[in-house]
């Protein structure tokens, strides 16, 4: 028995799709699945013969639409799964903080990781944890839309930073091309927090960024809430 | 004691580029670094204080300008390898099937890897090889310029499957996105190798692959036979 791991990309958006197997069982869940790659993730999932139990989300993503629905047509006994703030229709598991759940002999236990939106969550499994737009390698997400507070994020943070230095880091998006992380590297050299930075500073950071919105966001945000369902998300 | 293993991409070439390093001793290698990526490799190795000890290209790459040079000339110890098949002026070690380079507590051992070209190799770390074009997920690398050979790389890829299913393919490059395989998937599902395929056949396959030449085979190939210098790269 071993646990496979398939980190995967998508260019246009620099998102990060993780999917997770038990060898053994073939029991799998998928972690922020997006539109553009399903066929890949489809293709990927059939010709390993995994039996897809889960698709999650970090969170309500602004800047992609995710292919959760698709998935779920395709894999029908899978269930989709969001954090428990969010208000998504089409979610089978609104999941808590601390809350897990099982794939074969492994599992996935939640942690609530609000800040960039009030619905995020960090997923951790064994030696891994999936942040989201919560811990981005060197960086944070913003928190100026989606019930976004960079006090929460402080503290969120601080939450993931619990975990042993060895942990690595996976999150929803890397810009420069950089996959992979670790608890020990962000907490010395991340931009917005390492070192020890202060709430007080950290939200100064966080407010201080210079953003665009999301090219998306008008059309993700809707069709995320509906899972990426088609009908509504041509609405 | 552990490795520290940042796979990092480059997305105009779809290149990966592997930095590892001891976390204790701090030596490090880096294995196909990219022209167009070097300021964020240079700041990585930096930050983490890293002591480079070498440079590792798995071949003359056709599609990307290597930054070989330019990191040698910022961490002047390090020293520039390649594989014995090649002439290239500026490489300090010249490594031949058998031989291993040290980074503290970890070693990777070089297999000669001929058939994409005349002198490709792969690298073995761990759990871990690094195949360059040789084999990629699901694919292989083209055979048609540079010395290379159809058969000798169904020899080379018989070779790497030699290595225990477990053993996880890092390449050179993925347009789809794809991250990482294994011994044991490739075995099975690769599209040109995978589920027993023969040395005839294999060599039917890769012949007819229908492509273009890398757009920059006329600018990289010379650049990095003096591995990414920029003033013979301009000429």
């Amino acid at each position: 028995m071993s646990l496979i791991f398939h980190p995967l990309f998508e260019k246009n958006s620099s998102t990060y799709t993780y999917l997770l197997a038990d060898s053994h069982t073939k029991e799998a869940i998928i972690i922020d699945a997006v539109d553009e790659t399903q066929q890949r993730d489809i293709g990927l999932i059939e010709e390993l013969g995994l039996d897809l139990k889960y698709i999650i989300e970090t969170h309500v993503h602004a800047d992609h639409i995710t292919s959760s629905c698709p998935l779920k047509q395709k894999f029908k006994n899978a269930k989709i799964v969001l954090g428990a703030e969010n208000s998504v229709a089409c979610a089978d598991i609104l999941i808590k903080d601390g809350e897990s759940l099982q794939f074969g002999a492994y599992a996935v236990n939640t942690m609530a990781t609000p800040g960039h939106t009030n619905g995020c969550v960090s997923f951790v499994c064994e030696d891994k944890v999936f942040t989201g737009d919560s811990l981005l390698i060197r960086s944070c997400g913003r928190c100026d839309f989606q019930g976004g507070s960079a006090e929460k994020l402080f503290d969120s943070i601080q939450k993931i930073f619990t975990l042993t230095d060895k942990v690595l880091v996976y999150p929803a998006h890397d810009y420069g091309g950089r996959t992979v992380s670790s608890i020990g590297e962000e907490k010395q050299f991340n931009e917005m927090i390492g070192g020890g930075v202060d709430k007080e500073e950290f939200v100064r950071r966080v407010n201080a960024m210079v953003l665009s919105l999301p090219k998306k966001i008008h059309v993700a945000v809707p069709a995320n809430q509906v899972c990426g369902s088609k009908i509504l998300s041509d609405g």
